[in-house]
């Protein structure tokens, strides 16, 4: 049970966004910049950058909701998805993307887990590539508290509901009209 | 030195937000919902959530930055800030904040630390006061990340910069105009 009264059917963060609907404006502005505003990295692979530290923290509706939406994005490669879940260096990833995926499983550790090493190896990523996985990961790590420390429910992994989250948060984003 | 090329003059937070804007607004306008927008709890003591979670993070940038924050609105009580730093069950706080200054730690823990009991305790504290709490905590989780896993610099701690951003933000808040 939650640890404040949310709407009872609402799963995850859908429950203290409604409860809070000033933060979840602001909440959701945000989602939306970092992973589907303008960026040098697709929106399936920052996609992938917020399921990856979602399951690095253990969130399971953040990393549901989110893998499926890189799913989704990725489209006919979407089993890489499941794949860098399993393990970012068995996944057919290039190079720099499982470095700036390391470099943000880092961050979920503490900001400070990050080394110039770490950076040095995702050769070719630029600065943007950096920026925004940082900021993903950081932001990840928030959403993840936000869900788990109010003791919200989410369906089992591998609910259908969450094929229908992704595909909703690939297409139409996170911002209510 | 930063992981990134950023702007050398710019210290903490400020660096990573000249260099992506887009970002910059939604996370100041995160910052503004969250410290400075209607609330059941005082900017004083959701500023001291931020301090607090920050220290227990080791981030020198937000805990220096949004302690000045702090004290600015705590006024002839200051020194409260400075105590719960050093111990929040040595401060001179209520045992409603106390409790709530206990749950954000765990929420910098991890959102799964937070029990039933640690919301008990924190009697009299409304849905709001407790929501708002982890919702910070969890926000700070994410900033002091953000600081940190770019590698930005900080002036030392006590550094008189501090009491000036802290003013400001006090009294401006975070959005720009």
């Amino acid at each position: 049970m939650a640890h404040i009264s949310l709407p009872e059917k609402l799963p995850g963060i859908l429950g203290p966004m409604a409860f809070r609907p000033e933060a979840a404006r602001a909440l959701g502005a945000l989602a939306e910049t970092i992973l589907r505003g303008p960026a040098s990295l697709s929106s399936a692979e920052r996609e992938l950058i917020a399921s990856v530290v979602s399951r690095a923290n253990a969130c399971l509706f953040c990393c549901e909701s989110h893998s499926a939406a890189a799913r989704h994005h990725y489209g006919p490669q979407a089993g890489v998805v499941d794949d860098a879940l399993r393990s970012v260096d068995g996944a057919d990833l290039s190079p720099k993307m499982k470095a700036l995926l390391h470099v943000a499983v880092k961050v979920a550790k503490g900001g400070k887990h990050v080394e110039s090493q770490d950076i040095t190896k995702a050769a070719g990523a630029n600065d943007q590539d950096i920026h925004d996985t940082v900021l993903i990961a950081a932001a990840f790590c928030m959403f993840n508290r936000y869900v788990d420390g109010l003791g919200t429910w989410a369906p089992e992994a591998g609910h259908p509901a969450y094929a229908d989250m992704g595909r909703r948060l690939a297409t139409e984003g996170y911002e209510k009209p």
